[in-house]
Order: structure tokens, then C-alpha cells, then sequence
């Protein structure tokens, strides 16, 4: 880390000059805010000072550099001492939003690397759970193999970095064909891609699959990364990308015990204007509501990109073993799978999680 | 429901008029896309056709009005016949957010009519559960007086109507004064509004705090209804309202298990530009990383903010009695708490939980 080389007040700011030659300001209320020591800072790391209760007229009166560090008093007389290392970390030149920073988008050149995991490694904990949970992180999706068959066995892997979000469908739901089903997915129809559960606010942003049994032909199962396509969209067609940004459907899911219905564009974008979350699923959408010009436009734009995430240019293929397993971030990742035979069996079970356990595992793993 | 008067067809467009003088206007591909017909839906109420699937030129070739009911045949000859009262259901000119339209804002006169059901009657579900869970999907709070004070209350009440949602905290969690809390809640301070969980992705939606003991000092409970002070700070300062809008937050919470962080802005806006959720919380907010003019601007906007949130106006405060319990949809409605004396016993229990559920639960009491 580069050292302090001169501090410096300029009205209300403080001017760091690094030996590197970076300039850092930092302002007086940033600074008051961000106070280290222990009656502003809990020792949780939590703050103790309310950021209301700071005088408006808040300014620093002096500021010297020391031993790595640059000591500052207020104008009230508070005085805080600051570790270099941190205000270089924390100058306002970065800040890449943290989940785009380990992205990594892909299309079918993939299959040739599925990341797969064998579930003995990935279960004993430590660094192949680690690299597992990366995976998930970086791609939105990874595959577990070699895995017991025994029922439960899907919330036994979702406890292994986090905690499963229960829903009207259960802790687990079981994926196999049945009579009078009350979901396309308890049928041996083929399912286009799609993000699970729209109409659930929030929306389970992890799922995972894992096979008991998959003696019937066909069922393979089908990935595409939706953001990977909605940026080649945006590219090719901004006008599209901003229609399916911009205006809201809603997704409905209704049968004896329960009534869902959420609202949310197909593309989410987050306060930067950055891909936040897709949600696609055309069983689920209820009629759309659009003023009457942008109809025409809008299935023209939604029917482009629905198109291009069944494209053999952006679509990975695989079919699980019993015992196999994969789990995919629902907010990127769409899932599918290809229609299956009623001779022979195909028994999957899933659930539900969520990636701030996933991402606190991670970064826990990571220390 | 008015009764149809003609249909005609316009291009690819099929408009209907209605014996009250309205008049609805249905493209092609729209009417192509929700085709009731057993091929096209499922008895689950699910889109069996794919949208992806509709041929580009799609056009609807005859229309007539018959016995309540509108009949078309598309270009390709396959034929739909259309409920009337479903068609005028459905016309475009419809579309509210379904959360606003059942939202009634709030400010401190609501303290002279607070939203309180009585356990006994709550728990046994029907009338009473669905008055009271209608308070919460219309106020984003209520709460439960007389209850048992028994562990584990919190997240049977949760159970009446969804699922509890399991975190790093646990299934439920322990709101006391503690010796080396890993966080602030765990003490006696006095905390200001704020949401749970903004390091949490996705955030939960409802928290419930059950109180078990409360003979200390002081403990009152604070609520404000934030989206009501953020509609108000959007009309009287425009400039700051989006600021709070457009610039992301990072939130962090992190123990010996445990490393969550989140991006969100203070105030989320949805595809519509209405306010979405309002994450708020002075001790988890990481150090603001702004560009440099936007500094002073933005911390101005979030005291601003802030204070406002703390200002009579709009705060109502009660004090739980043993036995007694408060939900909130902690997207909008900021909880705090006054100091308590070390004197005496307060003990909470507290759970998440989300408003999927709720919602769900709501909607199945009232059919």
C-alpha cells in the first residue's frame, strides 16, 4: 500500500497526496461519519454514532500525517486517528458494484468445462466447498456429482453454505410427472427456459435440483446465462433492452391453499443502470398491460430475447445421474429441460436458498 | 360488467366496443399469447403454449360477438373464444401496481387508532387473521396484544401465515442486553428507525418482535412509515429524493461466521419510477462511496432524510407488554427503540419472515 506523503485541509476537505502520486478528499461529514474510534465504532464493527446527530456545520480544524497514520481533530474538538491503509482503500475513486466484480459471463463454449464438483469433496467442507461456491458465484450456476440418492439429500447441500427458504411448495418439492398436476413442471412436458417462481416476491434467488432417478429417455436439462444475452442485447438492440427494463409484468401462481402474484420487468436494472435480476418464465405471466403503442414493440422485443436464450449459441446441455445435483442463481441463470418419456422413471427433488448465505460461506471460507 | 356492443377488426388489432361507450383494442399477438383454449392453458391456469412459439405474423382473420362472448380464428385457423367479462378485465387501460392499491400511508395521527388484533382471536385464523393481515398489507404494520409469553411465540404467529425465514441469526433470535454483543441491538442503547438486514440479499421482508419480559425502563417501541416520509420529501426537495434514488448504498454485517454485504440505494425505485423499498440503517452502512460532488449534496439529503424519519410528525411509539408483538414489512415501516435501564428485564424475540406468504395467505381468506 502507498504511503502518505503530505495532508493537507482545503475548506471542509482533506487532501491526502499519496507517495504514488494519487490524490485522495475526503469531506468533513464523511470523515466525522466514518470516525474510528471507540465511541463512534462499536467493537461488532457496527456504528455507534447516528449519522442524523452530526452537527451540520461539521469541519475539521487540523490535520497532520504520522507513523502510517494522519490524525485529524474537528471543529467541535473530536478527534480521530486514521490507519492509511484504510483511507486509501476507502478514497472514492473504486467502487465496482461487488457482485459484477466476480462475474463472469458465458455462453455455450462452456459445455466444454461444465464446473462440476463430486459431492464427497464438495460435502467434507474447507477449500473444494470453497471453489464450489466460487464457481456459483462467477458463473450463476455449478454441478455436484456422485452424491448419495437418498430423499433430503437437496436441503442437506443448501445447509452446507446456507439456509433454505421455505415456501407453500415445501422445504423440497418432488419434480417427477403426476395425475392432476397443479404445475407444468409435474408433467413430462418440456419446459423452455425460465427463472423459477416470478410470482414470490422476493424471488428465491438460488435453486437446486438433485436426481433420484433418471431412467426415463429425454429430461435432460437446459442453462443459459440470461445476462450473458440480455448484454448482447443491449448491444445489438437497445431499444428492446430498455422495453423489457422498462416496463413491468406480473407473474401469477394460484391453487387451492395459495395465491401468488408479483410484480417485476423482465430485466431489473439496479441504481447504476446495471443488470440487476431477470425474471423470465411464460407459463407464469399474466396477460401483459402495456400502453396500447408499445405492444407490438414489446413482444417483438420479448419474443427476440425469449428466442435467444433457447439458441444453441448461448445454451448448455447435460443430464443428471441419480445422485447428481445442480444449483443455479435464479436471478441469472435460466433452467429448462427437454421433454421426458413415461416409460422409465425421472424423480428430482429441489428446493429453495439464497445467496447472502452462499456469498457469507464464501467469503468466511476465503479469510 | 358492461356487455359488448360490436368487434371489429383493424389490421392485427381487434377492437371491441362496449355497451357503456368504452372501447378496448386487442393486437394479435396478445390475444394469440393468452389463448384460453385447452391447448394453450392448463387446467392449472398456466401458459401451456410458449410465447417464443407464436409464429411473427400472427394476425387474427374473423371476430364476432356471441351469446356474452367474443369468437376469433387467427390466420392459421386456430380458434379462440373469449369470456367477455375477461376481456374487459383485461383491456389495457388498466394497471396499478397491485402493492399501492391497497396501501394507505400513515404519520403520527395514527397513533390515536393503532392496528391492534387480539392473539386468542388471530390465531384461530378465518375473520380475524384476515382483518389483521390486511392492516399489514395496507399500514406495512400491526400488532398482536395478549398472547402467550412463551419462547418460540414469534415464530408460530409468523407460521400463521407463511414461512419463517432462517438466517445467520437463526430461526428466530434473542433481543436483549448481552455481555460483548456482536451487535447493537444486543445492548441497552437506544436505537433510531431503521430497516433490518440491509446486508442481506434478498432483505426480509417482514420482521416480528415478541416480547417476553419487559419490567425495565424506557424500551419503547418507534415506527415511522417511511414511504410516507419519502413521498413528502420527494414534493418538497425533488433533487434529494434522487439522490437517495440513484446513488447505491453498501450495508455490512460480519462475526466470527458470518461476512454479509449488499448494494442498494436508500430509497429503490421500480420500472414505474415508484418508490419499491426503503433500506435504512446507520449502523451497518459502510463508508459512502460517492463521487466527490456528489458528497456534501448526498449527505444533505440523507440527514435530511433521516431526520425526518425521527421527526414527530411522523413517529408513533407504544411499549410491548409481555405477551404482546409487532410485525413490519421492513421494506417500508423502520422500526427503533428508546434506551432501556440495565434495571429490570427486557426480552424480545424476534423472526423474519416475507410478504409472499402473507400476501398469499390473504388473498386464499378472502376468496
Amino acid at each position: 500500500m502507498p504511503t502518505v506523503e503530505t495532508v493537507s485541509l482545503d475548506g471542509s476537505r482533506l487532501r491526502v497526496d499519496w507517495a504514488d502520486g494519487h490524490r485522495s478528499t475526503f469531506h468533513a461529514v464523511w470523515l466525522r461519519d466514518n470516525c474510528p474510534c471507540p465511541e463512534c465504532r462499536h467493537p461488532s464493527g457496527q456504528r455507534l454514532l447516528d449519522t442524523r446527530d452530526i452537527p451540520d456545520d461539521v469541519g475539521v480544524a487540523s490535520a497532520r500525517a504520522e507513523n502510517g497514520a494522519v490524525e485529524t481533530v474537528f471543529a467541535d474538538g473530536h478527534a480521530a486517528r486514521w490507519d492509511a491503509d484504510w483511507l486509501r482503500d476507502h478514497c472514492y475513486c473504486g467502487g465496482e458494484a461487488p457482485a459484477a466484480a466476480t462475474r463472469r459471463l458465458w455462453g455455450a463454449e462452456i459445455q466444454a468445462e461444465l464446473p462440476v464438483g463430486r459431492y464427497e469433496d464438495v460435502a467434507a467442507g474447507g477449500p473444494a466447498l470453497r471453489a464450489w461456491l466460487a464457481t456459483v458465484d462467477e458463473l450463476g450456476f455449478a454441478i455436484l456429482e456422485a452424491g448419495p440418492t437418498e430423499p433430503g439429500t437437496v436441503t442437506r447441500v443448501a445447509e452446507l453454505f446456507g439456509f433454505v427458504r421455505e415456501t407453500n411448495y415445501g422445504r423440497l418439492f418432488d419434480v417427477r410427472s403426476v395425475v392432476n398436476p397443479s404445475n407444468l413442471a409435474y408433467t413430462g412436458l418440456g419446459l423452455g427456459a425460465h427463472t423459477d417462481n416470478p410470482y414470490r416476491e422476493p424471488t428465491p434467488t438460488l435453486q437446486l435440483l438433485h436426481c433420484l432417478s433418471s431412467s426415463a429417455g429425454g429430461g435432460e436439462n437446459t442453462l443459459v446465462d440470461a445476462f450473458k444475452v440480455a448484454v448482447d442485447l443491449r448491444a445489438a438492440d437497445t431499444d428492446a433492452f430498455e422495453l423489457l427494463a422498462g416496463q413491468p409484468l406480473r407473474f401469477r401462481y394460484r391453487d387451492d391453499e395459495t395465491e401468488l402474484e408479483a410484480e417485476t420487468p423482465v430485466l431489473s436494472l439496479d441504481a447504476r443502470g446495471e443488470l440487476q435480476a431477470v425474471h423470465f418464465n411464460t407459463r407464469s405471466a399474466a396477460p401483459f398491460r402495456l400502453p396500447e403503442e408499445l405492444v407490438e414493440p414489446y413482444y417483438a422485443a420479448y419474443r427476440r430475447f425469449g428466442r435467444l436464450l433457447e439458441s444453441p449459441e448461448y445454451r448448455i446441455r447435460f443430464k443428471l445421474d441419480p445422485g447428481d445435483l445442480f444449483i443455479v442463481d435464479n436471478l441469472r441463470v435460466l433452467h429448462g429441460r427437454t421433454a421426458y418419456s413415461k416409460a422409465g422413471e425421472r424423480h428430482l427433488q429441489g428446493c429453495y436458498a439464497d445467496r447472502d448465505g452462499l456469498r457469507s460461506r464464501l467469503a468466511v471460507l476465503s479469510r
